[in-house]
């Protein structure tokens, strides 16, 4: 071991944070922006710009913000100008108003409550009781710092505060969004890891639920269970029959039900729809509907795409009284969540009315954005599957497709000669050949021997054409070279 | 232990939750809110309102933002609308337009890098280079969702992830404000609490550190030291000397130092200057210029007071390159900090310069602030001194007084008979009697057998009168119902 005098290095570090890895942001990430500063500074490469399929960030590609939301976001931010601005819609000005009188001093400079302002924590109950067609409580809502912020808060509590078997398992999809594992790792807790089923569109299976909760108790207490609706990297929206098996199981086990609902404005496929775990767990009555739960919600994704803001929350039910007022007390050093955040927030599920004069515009924009989503949907589906080597299940819902890749086995010899997986050797080698910017299959967890990679639809529809022309030529000239 | 079919109870529950305690949003808020509930329900009280003197929230207690910060807010927000508008300045539109370039697809509503924006990095480095004369790395900036983020994200790569005597102690100060306590009992850490002296005005004493590292020795393995400067909640600020002795210290003993220097605009004493721990590291030279330091700034104090916008940094220094490759992949899975509080914390290190169109109003409206909380602090210090019974050390910075009051043996046996510690008893009984809204000194903890209570300086000056007339009345009655 080298000499070093500092008192954090590699070995001293806290091995929590050393382990983890987040791979939306990970080493391809590091590679693309590195080779956006080679072609600034005027190095040739085979493409012009790099294209961020890797994360999803729907401004950064393109998508413009919905004008109504950005309108009450100004308001609240400069009553004194602009509520006599002509520019600015009555309806966003009754909005802005009414949150500022939310407001301690009037102003979104203060503090608000830690769960988040009163007044928004009523709208987005009652936009889950429409929604759900059951009540929904204020008091059960806790804004947070983007649905992430949320998530971990909720882990939080789970922990038992023990490390060897003592230590609490929660059980998380693969694949999975890799916030999940990155807290896990971080929290010390024992990740139970439960394979989505590929060759059933991703679905859950109530057997390999069993079996991966059976093979984790010699080392956890098994406590909770993350399901992903609309699924993230995976582009599946779970049926009605297969939420109900879920929460049989839950049940069973007597597991804590953390349902991960960022994509529900983002269903495409024919025949599917959204249900949220609430919903159904309340419509399968006693002794499902006293089940703990939290659902979390996020301004990022959607229609919206407002990641800048970190607005989100979670509706949490069914806790123990004094659990929840432990809850509230543990985010109480948070202080609070960002208050422009929770106004986005507000606008998502308070939108426009008919009849307001916002309404017209505020649907046309986010019906654009929706449709155009679809057809990017549709086409990735379509094309992946008609490349050779690449199978790719229909992307139902959320923003990402998650291809199969059959590797030959020179690549997979060459991705072991260079100490990658196979298959971030083979998105690296996409990114260097073609600009395009993807997240290796290994960074969501995946089946052993098989290979993914996860890329968004975000780009716009021509955008993302040529993308996949290239990406096809990219492909047959790996297989070649491989072969 | 009653049956309960919950998988969370207060058995279950992660006991680093169960045991953290927030004062400042602690039981006696919670009063104070249910005592505002009481009044609108019409119950009558010996006061027509609550006074919340027990956190530092700016606008919640009438101080009007900064225009400025506004405008550029507004404007990055509605850029299409407001970059045309006449009632916003050129000065704004230009900071606007320049935050907007750095952000992708130029909306606020995309995640920025996980450090926060480039450009602000910049303008925050130019802030620090001009405050102290020596160079700051962009690339050493980390913004974060206000200073608490940053400070826990530090904390995080500190811990061992051992139990037991291998966990990792941090030194914080007593009194110290609670998130420091609350996060080492969130992250099952060990707080080495050494004492500041009250009588030599709060300062720290280096005997008193090494007897608190020595006595901790079998307990953990000690990792860093807080000192907060200016002082939370004891308003005092440090001199040069004494922060070369916390250096040398620090030095000595292999700690990281965690510099909370979130109130460095807020210095009213005379004779009293702040120093950055960054400023007089450099001036000491080796060996002390290559220690690890993290100094953490907030847009929620100094003259601004935007709590709810959620930003803050931290500038971390001579971090091992590895260890910083670590931290930046540590804070990657919260993906961004809000970019509106981003855009403050620009306003704030980047403010209008002499001769740009805002400048006169920019510097009248920081004055006035700053102007008010100095009379107040004043104010504040010289009557509580006035008052029998009560000691208080000169509010020499940051925004509280923390005044020391000799209960007498009745009251500390009422007290224990309510089961409440002396200072909570006292603090619950101003609230009842008068309105006002205080932090027992217990929550940030204290010298056994001494008693204090927090309160912030922020009300209007008028309304600060009239407080502090009916506390000495309420004090006064108290004391004669103990004696």
């Amino acid at each position: 071991m080298a000499q070093n005098n500092k008192v954090l290095t590699l070995e001293t570090l806290n091995p929590g944070v050393k382990e983890m890895e987040y791979a939306v942001r990970g080493p391809i990430v590091a590679r693309a922006g590195a080779i956006e500063s080679e072609i600034k500074q005027g190095q040739k490469k085979p493409f012009s710009q790099v294209v961020k399929a890797n994360i999803g960030d729907c401004h950064a590609t393109g998508q413009k913000p919905i004008t109504f939301i950005r309108q009450v976001q100004a308001l609240v931010t400069c009553p004194d100008v602009l509520m006599a601005s002509s520019d600015f819609p009555d309806d966003a000005k009754q909005r802005a108003k009414r949150i500022l009188e939310g407001c301690k001093g009037q102003s979104i400079g203060s503090y608000t409550d830690s769960a988040g302002l009163l007044v928004i924590r009523e709208d987005i109950a009652s936009y889950i009781k429409e929604r759900d067609g059951y009540p929904s409580d204020p008091s059960d809502i806790v804004l947070s710092t983007g649905a992430s912020d949320g998530i971990k808060s909720i882990m939080t509590l789970l922990l038992t505060g023990e490390n060897g078997p003592g230590k609490a398992g929660i059980m998380i999809p693969v694949p999975q969004y890799p916030l999940y594992s990155a807290a896990i790792c971080e929290f010390r807790a024992y990740p139970i890891c439960y394979y989505l089923k590929e060759e059933e569109n991703w679905s859950l299976d109530v057997s390999e639920l069993e079996r991966a909760i059976g093979e984790s108790k010699p080392h956890c207490k098994p406590r909770a269970i993350c399901v992903i609706n609309p699924g993230n990297p995976t582009g599946q929206v779970l049926t009605k029959e297969n939420i109900q098996n879920i929460i049989r199981f839950a049940h069973k086990h007597k597991l804590f039900i953390m349902a991960d609902e960022v994509y529900q404005h983002n269903i495409y496929a024919k025949g599917s729809e959204f249900f949220s775990f609430k919903k159904v767990m309340m419509e399968m009555g006693a002794p499902y509907n006293t089940m703990e739960l939290a659902s979390f919600m996020s301004a990022s994704k959607g229609f919206m795409g407002e990641c800048g803001c970190r607005g989100g929350y979670a509706e949490v039910i069914n806790l123990d009284p004094d659990v929840k007022a432990m809850y509230l007390k543990s985010i109480s050093a948070k202080l609070c969540p960002p208050v422009t955040g929770q106004v986005v927030m507000d606008v998502i599920v308070n939108p426009p009315k008919k009849g307001e004069p916002s309404y017209e515009q505020f649907c046309k924009e986010k019906t654009a954005v929706l449709d155009q989503l679809k057809e990017k949907a549709q086409l990735v589906t379509k094309v992946f599957n008609s490349i050779k080597g690449i199978t790719c299940n229909e992307v139902q819902g959320a923003m990402y497709a998650f291809p199969n890749i059959q590797l030959p086995p020179k690549a997979v010899a060459a991705a072991k000669a260079a100490n990658q997986s196979p298959d971030a050797f083979y998105c690296f080698a996409l990114l260097e050949a073609t600009g395009i910017c993807t997240v290796p299959g290994s960074g969501f967890k995946e089946k052993p021997g098989t290979y993914h990679f996860r890329t968004t639809i975000l780009p716009p529809v021509e955008e993302l054409k040529a993308v996949l022309g290239q990406f096809e030529a990219f492909h047959k000239e790996f297989l070649a070279k491989y072969k």
